[in-house]
């Protein structure tokens, strides 16, 4: 079995556990405040051009997710994001346990626009009844997006604009940061988003690390206080080095985006192999998530020998099914789940696969 | 700089990087669900003698904590502690940000006993107006606790009574559970830890783990559901193999209790010399944690080499300091620091060492 | 300016503030423990055919409403309900501040079916990630809805039996129960109600009291503790006998459905002379708030002399709006107001009057 | 059966029952934005001396308290109050539920000292782990306190130093507010109050309202969005003009201050009977609140005929009990009560009476 279901199904990258072990023996301070984490954030500072910059290090996502924005909102302030967004849809209600409802915008392809949320909060405000109403206060994104897609420098832009409109704190999920980077149409670099967001996270988790979220507040007022939201929210980890390590690691020598490439890489090989089969797809993705739409004979066959997700049930005996790729996925991995793409949707598939005519093997 | 000021300034243990390192690039779902889990849940149950217990893994322990006590607790109900309790001091509000007031009792020495909490229980059932105050619902202990002391079977079977009596869940928090193992003293072993509490975890960050803890919950009821609270709390790892893999090495021939036992040991010899140098203690703790009692004098000399714990100001310009050993505490550091408890005491102690007479060195 | 934008514009019904009067030099003891409490909550049981149930008293909506469901839910858990559901969108997220998601159905209406509650309670159950999102555990209705419609037995019977599959609670807001009642085409009577629901109040706010809302619940488990919540949530009146006092006499010879019936019967009047008038409704509602489309320049017109509610903006130059009426609504006013629909509407409408024709006055 | 045992024990005011039906058939707006309620907040900022100063009426205390404090507070921040504080004892966790921890002072009279508030804060932000701590934020004192005391100017000036020199807000508590401004040894006027704190609230339930306490915020910041709070918190009462006619009643002609005295008045006479039999007192009130501490044969005795509550066990057969009066006290309750406490007493009191001598009846 060959596992494309997540970007989180092998450890770390071997250069991270070597700087584990080189460095395992050191004596440090705990929570964060050893020499570790104080280069790490200097190494993140400068990838984002940013000095005045502050970085934390947190354990995972929805963690990160939940501090930051009970640390941002008052008790009556709600944050706004995609419908499709992970704060929405698969964080159990963690926002909602630190009291704050999440207001959801209807998304085809779960990016949202500045538009719609223009549009939104111009509602509230107008709206002469809104103290019975939750305030919105803040917007999420996901970049790369649920569904793999990335926001261009121009979109991220005006949803910037209209969040300092309402003066309103816009936050960027970045739990694969690297996959957008990384992708071929990607036009917003590290410093772009530092400089348009308020608060941003760089995942560590899902590109290479054990575990591991940096993040980013780009305000000394926002950053107020934020070490002890973390502490509160379980987030301080004891032995904060490994998390400094881990980050100074990804940081160092372009590795973070060097092993986000070939994720990129190798899942635009799995996206030709199903375009080419004749597939059509749920999201247009340039990142290394890609969500072809199968009959249920090739899923089944494909499901034989690989384990990816089920993504949503389409219309007649269609399925869109999600294949992920990481900085761990080897070549050859991919070249045989490409022949077999290629072997499955010719026998089990209902276009003519496009190398068919030309090339039939 | 020697370290003594707590039992995270090291790595993780070396076996347990071995087991990292040699399983990195198997591919395992996320989330806990992933065979070395199971493989250390089985282990941890065998240890405890209960196969019907179930064992989540966690990050931290603050973490864990707050989940286990918002998982349990009811809105109106309250959790029962010693005043120097872990969760009444150090956890930044993170019980009191799930809603919950942490009710503590008055301890001299760190522990609670099952009369003061019958006491309160009584009085709280007997009071007419009930309603006004919130209920207490759960009894929270350390073990050892932050004091470095532990319970006996007794005291802890007479908690579990008083607990049994009002129908309530008895919650033992392990964050140092193998020093207490380990202890001299001790009598309370696994499986009566895991006879006698409804809950309890058992510590890794602190016992040679990079990080986790180990979540026992001995009642089906008390487990229902668990799984959401730990996502929603932040505590799930997408790479939860990290945690079992590190709590299958610790619990696979008896590692845990071995380098419980070093810490232990060298804590010893950090105590007897104190105590040869005619020091008090503001607890006579039999596990890894000690809080001799220094002067002015004594404290500034001991400082230009060592870190260690400020714990509290005492009457005159005495300090009780605390001095903390762990898995990782090498013995020709201890040694070192056994002379300098000597020399320093000699020349700058009140006292005249217990050894100055008949070894004057 | 005659007010018909809600059902609260005036103050108490005469007979209640009467029942104060007379009382108002008696002692008696506080937080609802008094006798006229007792008495009140006897004859809503009486009402309700159920001897069984509890009854408590909270001062306004919103709160009995997060009271109510923080109460039953544990953290993890949500609430579902329609996206018009009055906690989805009026209470400033009172229950996401007690930390509960609310899980919102798409609704035409204002009501939800069992089959849209079974297929989301199906996708929970049946998703194996279903940890990763809020687990639905109660089901919430308004009867009538915020959109003036009410539900059948044979509708409240369906959801009912949903809740029984999955063994969760049906709560049921009555914030205008007494329109329901009194409405032509209700077959739901009190003891169904009680039958049916697990948890429901008794509007009293916008039914003839000052205040209160009198919350009732079926089954001893789920009341158990009730009054530690309600005392947490701010809603234990000091001077509870306020609230006893009213719903006596609301439910003392038949009070509360006698004035229901009279703003149903108003609302009847305003509906026909709308209908009369060429006039499409945004809901068919037989209660006591109506919901007629208007163009600018009626709605313009009518606003001259009369308050109502502007409730959605429609296509073309068209808006809905609300006329509201009460137990307190004048028969004389109504009279004026129907004549000015009549003129306004033959003035300014556009399609024809039904009875422009016949009856060109 | 004469009720003693609190100050709502009876109805309201009767010039407030009057208001009431005089505007009963008038039609407002909802929610607080009637012009009773306008009224009722210009006449209390005329009494405060601050045109600035918003003014909001909410139902109850706990509620006013849990508002007040969800509003201010971030996350991490606690909020530091007395011991013996209501939000500390009698709120069934209300604060807590809300995320905050409320940290208590050891108090032995119910009072708290500008020099304990300082010490807290000093040792909290002199603490280099301090993010591990919940973060004190704000101070609650109670006006008078629980235990019938009062503040002087002095008092609570340093009080308000302490919070200028950590920049956190002041919060008064004055449920029974009209009490502490009709006792004899009182320095505080309405206007110091509203100069010296940052929010408070005049309470209305106990001091002759049916329900209602006015809570009065002093800076614009601290204001914003307040009215979410309230509608968030349940507080915001649909039919509103019955707060602000109650306030408004209260507020005109000095009816506050006049109905507060006489409660004072003849709590003194019952100060008196008790000091002249001899007994000690647990606090030396000045206000409506009386705690003589009597044996087990006269609290029997006196309990035959009286309601009052029993408010400690003390050593021997002792009991602190507590005896309220009220706006609505009677005098000729009173005279019966002051006679029957020196019946008793000299019959089985210990203390030789002090009018036993001259006047043996």
């Amino acid at each position: 079995m060959l596992r494309f279901e997540c970007d989180y199904t092998e450890g770390a990258h071997p250069r991270i556990l070597e700087a584990l072990i080189k460095t395992n023996r050191e004596q440090t301070k705990g929570y964060g405040e050893d020499e570790f984490c104080e280069t790490a954030r200097k190494i993140i500072r400068l990838a984002c051009g940013r000095e005045d910059m502050n970085v934390h290090f947190l354990v995972g996502g929805t963690q990160a997710n939940a501090t930051v924005i009970a640390s941002v909102l008052r008790p009556h302030q709600a944050v706004i994001c995609a419908e499709t967004g992970h704060i929405a849809t698969h964080e159990s209600g963690a926002v909602e346990a630190t009291g704050h409802k999440v207001i959801t915008l209807p998304s085809e392809d779960g990016k949202i626009t500045a538009v719609q949320v223009k549009k939104l909060l111009d509602e509230h405000w107008s709206d002469p009844t809104r103290e019975h109403c939750p305030q919105p206060a803040m917007v999420y994104i996901s970049h790369p997006t649920e569904t793999g897609l990335i926001y261009s420098k121009r979109e991220l832009t005006a949803l910037r604009r209209v969040c300092d409109n309402r003066n309103i704190p816009l936050y960027l999920d970045g739990a694969r940061l690297g996959y957008a980077l990384a992708a071929d149409e990607n036009d917003l670099f590290m410093a772009d988003i530092a400089e348009l967001c308020d608060l941003f996270y760089i995942g560590g988790t899902k590109v290479g690390a054990m575990f591991g979220e940096a993040v980013c507040i780009c305000s000394e007022e926002l950053d107020r206080d934020f070490r002890y939201h973390i502490k509160q929210h379980g987030g301080m980890l004891a032995k904060g080095r490994f998390l400094g390590i881990q980050f100074e690691t990804l940081f160092k020598d372009g590795l973070y985006l060097e092993i986000s490439r070939n994720a990129v890489s190798q899942a635009m090989r799995i996206k030709e192999a199903f375009q080419s089969a004749g597939c059509d797809f749920l999201y247009d993705s340039p990142t290394n998530q890609q969500f072809p739409i199968v009959n249920k004979a090739v899923r089944s066959e494909l499901s034989k020998n690989y384990s990816f997700t089920i993504w949503k049930e389409m219309p007649g005996d269609k399925t869109a099914v999600r294949f992920v790729t990481s900085w761990a996925t080897k070549e050859e991995n991919v070249d045989t789940l490409v022949n077999d793409i290629k072997r499955i949707c010719r026998l089990y598939g209902e276009k003519t696969p496009s190398w068919s005519v030309e090339m039939p093997e």
